[in-house]
């Protein structure tokens, strides 16, 4: 019960903004055509798990953003908010809320999902990293699933 | 008219962070079935007041959540930003923008209430802690209002 | 390709959290009925360009709030977040999401816009201030529009 206030101190101020602008440079690269740099925010060993599928590996990551920005996926917006870091068993993870605006949907005013993104983090040379990233759509997995797949047919 | 650049400076780093951080706690602990540690981020006097009624005291806050943990009250996510920090007459104060996500609700992905935390806050052994909370649906009312209703008719 | 990782680390801890307040002052200020101290937040210089029209100086933005304030431009609220700030060319540059409610929609909780606004910064006094700010609406610009027209009917 209060593994947690135990814990919370230890997220200083420090880590706690340069974790709020790691998961904004993310949303930012990926929402402004620059997919391709994303693998810059990740560990070598990292994981991202999602309605995109699983990628193992920053060059997992690599691979897809440069794929990602050839592809027409319309106008997409991620916003994001409500960042709750914690160490749990000596690792900084994070859960952070997300909406999702599509021009692909019938009424892009209205979200096509709204989720959390649940990470971990690690130092690489003095720069904090995502090193697991799972996306959960709470809400819309069907709109998230359907996007994957369309992402995925312009493949072919 | 300029009693706001004079206070404002005041809003140190330190607080800033500290504050978003109690914030996004509070968002997390709610939505992801721990109601009952919020208390924990209460000053003992403090106050909630909102759509579910008024709760005086940190007790108040704690029986409330012990309750809310075993109530099936759907799938809901907060969605939170914007928070606006200043000093009024010696209080640091505090509002937060939120969105609210309900599976209750026809449409999971339009928003039950769009609205506004006000928080005044206090240092506890050197943790700031919410004092007083007032919960303000600015749209959506008529939502906010039947969640509460069906909560408590579930204590029944 | 690497310009963005370079640039990054210049942006510290103060520079962040002191952005961020002065992006939620003023989403603050214009939503609770203090447009005509949003110009406090400007620089001598600013500029100010989106849906409502260029404000040229901090004396047109002064002039404009003291305006709006006289204005029934029924309730709106300006939820905000994801701010990414970067250094470009020497400037601090940042884009911030936001999504606008108001109550002259038929469905006020349906989001009236999605969009950013991209901001340059200055620091005048030690404080930081908004040079320039673009108001891009990225989706329901017409919407963005109506409100700019009605605001501007009701000056006649």
């Amino acid at each position: 019960m209060t593994e947690n206030l135990d814990t919370t101190p230890a997220v200083t101020t420090e880590i706690r903004v340069a974790i709020e602008q790691l998961v904004a440079e993310h949303h930012w690269l990926l929402d402004h055509g620059h997919a391709d740099r994303l693998y810059t925010l990740y560990t070598e060993d990292a994981v991202s798990v999602g309605p995109l599928g699983t990628m193992n590996g920053r060059d997992a990551i690599k691979a897809w953003g440069e794929r990602r920005v050839t592809q027409d996926a319309g106008i997409v917006r991620h916003f994001s908010g409500g960042t709750r870091l914690a160490w749990e068993n000596g690792v900084l993870t994070g859960t952070t809320y997300y909406m999702t605006f599509r021009s692909t949907q019938d009424d892009p005013l209205h979200p096509a999902s709204v989720g959390e993104f649940r990470e971990e983090y690690a130092q690489v040379d003095g720069q904090w990293r995502i090193r697991r990233r799972e996306i959960v759509p709470v809400f819309g997995g069907h709109n998230a699933a359907a996007h994957a797949r369309r992402l995925a047919e312009g493949d072919k």
